[in-house]
């Protein structure tokens, strides 16, 4: 019998139906419960850090389905023998959406009016928009090609950048000569030794005064403290979904700067997540079934 | 030579190299400065209240130029022989775009973000997020059509409801099948005699409990008390661009109930409303040079 791990009792409910004759038990990597027995496949907890992996060495899994689509670091902690697999096609269109809503709100005021609202105060300022924006679009894998679509009836013009250059799509060699005239710069690069700190202090002082920095990938793909510097003196403006480090602490500087506005990872938290995740797991189980080679396993770098 | 008054001096800068021989002044209506002789075009100042059309009495003016979408109850108050010329296509992608921006910031949880961080304070609360929404948009005209145009990526699946029924849209009368299973309204509808208040305590009844109210039109299309009784039992949420009254006075409940997001009536006020508004005074001065009747005149209803 095929052996499934979950780490909740919600999300063994929903399953329940779904996965013919496996055997689903409740388990969270980290709780005190013991571990139950040999495990096919084990749901990781969403947004698990990287270093619990290590908690899986000595443990008889076969399989550890992440619930997130990053992976970076994660060979670092995963113990040898256990196959990861990605969250792909679960996220992407809604880390997208919340890309897309960060700009939008950031350029019509809405946490201006939001702030205003606190203190029961109606002051109208014109706002920007986003028609008419010049956009630089870091990253054109699952979540960059969401934000594009997204973006296709908002009247901008999209300069496309990634680490492989090609047809229609600039090299990340090519961003001194981009960011000057964008209004609006995306990052929906992944997290990899190549993209650490890709958004550094020369990043961030080419960028036209005054522009926006959407980062919905990862922290570490922005050198924060640069940022911090740049905010401070108000030469570019940020709508942050990820930070480095992460959760931000009461006390960084990034809260209380001028022109940041700041969501806690909640790129692929939405209603639209348990059903896609569970289509994953189900479809993990199908392949256990049969013998064939598991769905999104991440290489070792 | 033809005679132009527009409202600003940033106005009259940006017109001089566009209208040719007219002579333009700046002139304010309500401003204690004398009238500047007799005028072909008029622009009157952005968001003028209706009843200040009454100061126009007695002046020689031929065209009054608005530069709003939005007309009623200006016949109230227009003194006779002034042609009044409301500002068709300056505003509605701009309104559609703030609506689609209200919808996406409060279904992604930004107002909460935005009001934790005023306290540096990380938060991650899954959000319900708009992929899958079923949407109700009430008004298939300008604005409305922008609305749908940007809705089109986001995975969405629209009614569309008017006051005239036809292939594709909804009637008025059809809106109680249709409301129960709205996750988002959206009002995008001119406000007339028919359909001031038609957002009154029935429709707000009839709501999916806890669905999304986005208000982009005028403030009188709801019932504002009625909003308040829903708002304050947390029947429904709202995000309201427009409000009755506006501006909205510090002491209103509005300002305090849960679940609602207030912008000042920032729908058609970005930067890409100059270039437009330019416009359409280029063509009303052409049409008073060659004697054609002028661009969007509103007849008396």
């Amino acid at each position: 019998m095929i052996s499934v791990v979950v780490p909740t009792a919600e999300m063994s409910g929903r399953l329940e139906s779904r996965l013919g004759s496996a055997r689903i038990q409740v388990w969270r990597l980290g709780a005190a419960e013991p571990f139950p027995g040999p495990v096919d496949l084990l749901v990781l907890p969403y947004m698990l850090p990287a270093p619990e992996l290590a908690r899986l060495s000595g443990l008889p899994v076969r399989i550890a389905q992440s619930q997130t689509l990053g992976y970076d670091g994660i060979h670092d902690h995963l113990p040898a023998g256990v196959v990861y697999c990605n969250a792909v096609g679960v996220h992407e269109g809604s880390t997208a959406e919340l890309a897309v809503a960060l700009a939008l709100a950031t350029l019509r005021g809405i946490p201006k009016a939001v702030r205003d609202a606190g203190q029961s105060r109606w002051d109208h300022q014109r706002q920007p928009g986003l028609a008419g924006r010049r956009i630089v679009l870091l990253g054109v894998g699952g979540v960059g090609r969401e934000v594009l679509r997204r973006l296709a009836p908002f009247d901008v013009t999209v300069e496309l950048v990634a680490r492989t250059p090609r047809a229609g799509v600039h090299g990340i060699d090519e961003l001194p000569g981009l960011l000057p005239d964008a209004d609006v710069v995306f990052v929906a690069i992944p997290l990899s030794a190549s993209t650490r700190q890709l958004v550094d202090a020369d990043f961030l002082a080419a960028m036209k005064p005054g522009a926006l920095l959407v980062n919905v990938s990862r922290g570490g793909v922005v050198d924060t403290d640069a940022l911090v510097d740049a905010l401070r003196e108000e030469r570019v403006r940020a709508a942050l979904d990820v930070t480095d480090p992460e959760p931000l602490p009461p006390d960084h500087p990034l809260w209380t700067l001028p022109g940041v506005v700041i969501t806690p990872h909640l790129g692929g938290d939405t209603d639209a997540m348990d059903v896609r995740i569970d289509a994953i797991i189900e479809e993990q189980v199908r392949r256990i079934g049969t013998g064939e080679a598991p769905l999104n396993a991440v290489s070792a770098p």
